[in-house]
């Protein structure tokens, strides 16, 4: 008997080129030696969703109720699971488990299971995703924590972000791998790549300490859950 | 007065990695600063869909029916045209556009639109794409096309877009090299890339000759469709 596939939906667009690395790390996350061995995908990219980082400063409207429109449409289009490619919309987690029944999974939880005994953590990510802390009390304190520094984050981080969603990735690469040295002089064990653009941009060897790349982890997550959902429906231990 | 952006249609999952390919091919072919000046986009990654050569060599299910389910989800996601980033699947695009009220474009427009005074075109793909004619008959005699010889065609090509589909870019890589540079030294103006998996693994400057990604063409080809249907929207000339 033919059971029903577990649907993945993507709620993306935030950015677009980011939900492109996630669905690519999402493929690669797969078992597969066919296009039929693949779990069916639903992406709504949906990049009209507003700023995250502008809301959370006070300048820019609530995203809340544009995740929710989506997160709706990929319930209507048959998902059983949603996986949120890009960090800073993570600080509407609650609020989109509390307005969806799918479960939504949480890009942290994903890092977290990456991070074995590393005790000094280096985080990079959008100013809202490092002030908020996000990682930190999702994650909780059996690591230390460090951040780029007020200047790190002006003058590298945050232009290179931006440089990522122009396209302009020479810029991107450059800026933020002297935000990724800055941060390893430290003496850090890992650096976590907190914001779905920068691994777009950085790559692995960029700076002189092991990453894990969040968008990566959450991709193994979402395949890991989509294979125990259809384990489930096939009547075997999940 | 806001007016309502077109919606990207992606029918795809064939294969779920040139899908993402393609998604980030329509980003890069966006004029954009921001994520918000993005198109929205819904993709359906339907890796299920009955393997595309086998039907066409009458040894595998027909998959029309899987096609026009998938573009019968993206009419009711609301889009507003489809791209499909599979060229053997367009063997079927006549079947598709007589199922759909939507325009779906076809690739093989796409590249023609890059071909420009070429003489000797060498094209690249599944032999259900070659031996079906599908590049020749739609752009036409003005081209003279190079294809692989049968020799190469089962030594290479086709194991090439298996090992993509394998994930094993390595050995895809090398295998299509070689054919590659076979079609070039038969002497070609240029070569065009018309599979999806095969710029996942050749990259330009692979064999000694121009090459068109056959999946980006599709992406700028789509990026100028939605953005005729904004300006129309906008009551702009088109």
């Amino acid at each position: 008997m033919m059971h029903r596939l577990p649907r993945i939906g993507i709620l993306g667009g935030m950015g677009p080129l980011a939900t492109a690395d996630f669905l690519a790390k999402l493929t690669h996350a797969t078992a597969a030696t066919r296009d039929q061995d693949h779990f069916p995908v639903t992406v709504e990219s949906a990049p009209q969703i507003p700023d995250r980082v502008a809301a959370l400063e006070g300048r820019g409207e609530d995203p809340l109720p544009a995740l929710l429109a989506v997160a709706q449409r990929l319930g209507r289009a048959g998902c059983d699971l949603i996986a949120m490619p890009c960090n800073t919309a993570h600080l509407w987690h609650d609020a989109l488990c509390a307005g969806t029944p799918l479960p939504v999974l949480h890009i942290a939880d994903a890092v977290a299971g990456h991070l074995g005994g590393a005790c000094r953590v280096g985080l990079m990510g959008t100013s809202a995703t490092l002030r908020s802390g996000l990682y930190q009390r999702r994650i909780g304190n059996a690591h230390e924590w460090l951040l780029p520094t007020d200047d790190d984050m002006t003058r590298y981080v945050m232009p290179g972000v931006a440089a990522v969603k122009r396209n302009q990735m020479a810029e991107a690469a450059e800026l933020l791998r002297l935000a990724a040295i800055s941060l390893a002089r430290r003496g850090i064990d890992v650096l976590v790549l907190g914001c779905t653009e920068i691994p777009l941009a950085l790559r692995p060897g960029d700076a002189s300490v092991p990453m894990i790349d969040a968008t990566d982890a959450l991709a193994r997550a979402t395949i890991a859950a989509a294979t125990c959902l259809r384990d489930r429906n096939h009547g075997r231990a999940g």
